[in-house]
């Protein structure tokens, strides 16, 4: 029987949701190019797209947006859940813990509606911990805001500027989805027994957690913290670090084998909404000096910037902490979740694979 | 790229803790027959067994039985939590909960001390449970008795009779594992992000709350109850049955194509320790009278008591309601899932498979 180690090169399913293509570095949602989507598009209208299958008109949009801003509110019994949790837990481990007791009414299929609910309620949930954390009272959703703006607004209790909030729309649409990722997997096995919407997602935030998938950009910040602070510019220390044979962070990609096109988008709105940033333009400056000597010290690698690079940047200029880092980044992969586990639906079967016993004979 | 709907017939790891033959009705633990380890083993025995590899010495079953017993007490934290969940709440829902926010010092490897502590807390937290929602005060585990003996105890206030102790004993061994199911595979994915044992848990409790995976034996003890008062004996009511086309619940298995290995181990337990029971004198001439009708009306088929039917009697027997079954399967399978989650961890390579874009081209 066939075997390939973590199923690499096994289809386990057949997706209208998401391609990539890295050899052509090109990564569309439902036919749409993700980047021109992060480059024109709300949080809400891509949400939209990747659950519907199609952008929504101005109507379809109004309405989407109002379930969202419906379902923003922490109930109390989820307030209640919150604040009787210890104060040293991880805010992933938090999210999934509201996750978890949310008690669907039904189990199967998913729908849509939960879907939005579960979308919804992911900002308000970190937030919240955010501020009790650091011994503040959690701060209302705004009704008037968008999902994102909002989302910031949550955490600083402030009305975000719009470089920061178009930085921040930009990141998370170019992250809502990417393929049959583990967490997506894990999703996908979990709801195949026809078990919940929550369930699976509770499955996600659990493989999202691992530092092989949902691992912080910190090595990315590392590199640009230590280029600011050199004396002698980015070159040079860029040149110290290759000779030493240490691994650029932010660079080269499992997938794309050429310029990682959600780096590029990010790059492009980054530019036109934050120009005078000057974490932004340092980074930039950074990344082409970088791909530059990567050509030079390891020719026909093709190691590029990757999403991790400028989605650092993006952290860096939203003054995020690390531990935020992972969770905002289910902000967006919660809808490429979502929007699996409903495919599974359409067409289910349970994931049963087989295992091959190389243990003891009968004893 | 090869594709086969729920990754059936691809081998998805190797493993060395258990072994299911399908045809010739055999199921080893360890290389050891499942049946016959259920016949003369306690829960603790078994579970040292599938986690390390090698039944315990006196000293090792020692030491393991003192670790469990250590780990069984609510902390208050965990209290906190169970208290604040809302009233409604499914077992399996509060169980993940619980998990969910165990705060793991430690994310990897997964170590043989947290799955002992995991383990040692599922029948103390579904206990919990099961007394609060019936408003009564949760009971402290008993230091003196056995794994089983105290899930039992802590449910009823009462030390069980030996018929019940042993009944249940061998249907949790039983369970404890079986190959790459949805619930295992779910924990395996998870758990190769290199993300922590609760997680993998978490994912894996959520596969089994899916009515195709964890689902209760309802259908068994509802064919039981038909059998019972029907006035003119089993064997008429099952002709019936089978004459208007009804499936008879707790007969055939996908893999099994003999008697189920578990339902004749589970049997010999129940005759030996629970003679005198009338459900299981029933359940064992219900047995006999439907295989031999279902060779008649189906021949070919091989169609043959699985372990769901007399896990189904187990249940009754021990009086308890159909929302504590897929809760109680968790308490011995969750062994299982943290075998395979540091198996996974010996040799890990990400879960990463591919998918097949049948969407719309660029649009």
């Amino acid at each position: 029987m066939m075997f390939s180690k973590g199923l690499e090169g096994v289809v386990a399913a057949h997706t209208a949701i998401s391609h990539v293509d890295g050899n052509k570095g090109k990564l569309l949602y439902r036919g749409y190019d993700a980047g021109e989507l992060a480059r024109t598009k709300s949080f809400e209208e891509v949400a939209y797209l990747l659950l519907n299958g199609e952008l929504p008109s101005n109507q379809q949009l109004e309405t989407f947006t109002f379930e969202l801003v419906k379902k923003r509110k922490l109930l109390s019994a989820l307030d209640n859940v919150i604040t009787s949790l210890p104060k040293e837990l991880e805010i992933m481990d938090v999210l999934r813990t509201c996750i978890s007791c949310l008690n669907p009414q039904t189990n199967w299929p998913p729908t849509k509606e939960e879907a939005i609910h579960l979308i919804a309620l992911f900002p308000t949930i970190i937030a919240a911990w955010i501020r009790y954390e650091n011994g503040e009272k959690p701060i209302k959703p705004d009704q008037t805001l968008g999902h994102v703006e909002n989302y910031l607004y949550m955490i600083n209790g402030e009305i975000p500027t719009n470089a920061h909030s178009s930085a921040l729309t930009a990141y998370l649409i170019l992250t809502m989805e990417h393929g049959m990722n583990a967490s997506t997997f894990a999703a996908r096995v979990v709801s195949s027994t026809e078990s919940d919407l929550p369930s699976a997602i509770c499955g996600a935030l659990g493989a999202m957690k691992g530092p092989l998938h949902g691992g912080a950009p910190t090595g990315v910040l590392q590199l640009l913290d230590d280029v600011t602070s050199h004396a002698e510019g980015p070159e040079k220390l860029l040149r110290q670090k290759l000779e030493r044979g240490e691994k650029l962070m932010g660079f080269g990609h499992r997938v794309y084998k050429t310029t990682d096109p959600r780096a590029s988008a990010l790059r492009d709105v980054l530019s036109s909404s934050g120009g005078e940033d000057h974490t932004l333009s340092k980074a930039v400056e950074v990344e082409k000096t970088a791909t530059l000597l990567l050509a030079e010290y390891k020719p026909g690698r093709a190691l590029h910037v990757n999403v991790e690079y400028y989605a650092a940047t993006v952290m860096d200029a939203l003054s995020f902490k690390s531990e935020w880092f992972t969770p905002t980044f289910c902000v967006s992969r919660v809808v490429g979740w979502c929007a699996h586990v409903l495919e599974q639906a359409e067409d289910n079967r349970i994931f049963r694979p087989d295992q091959e016993y190389i243990g003891v004979r009968e004893r």
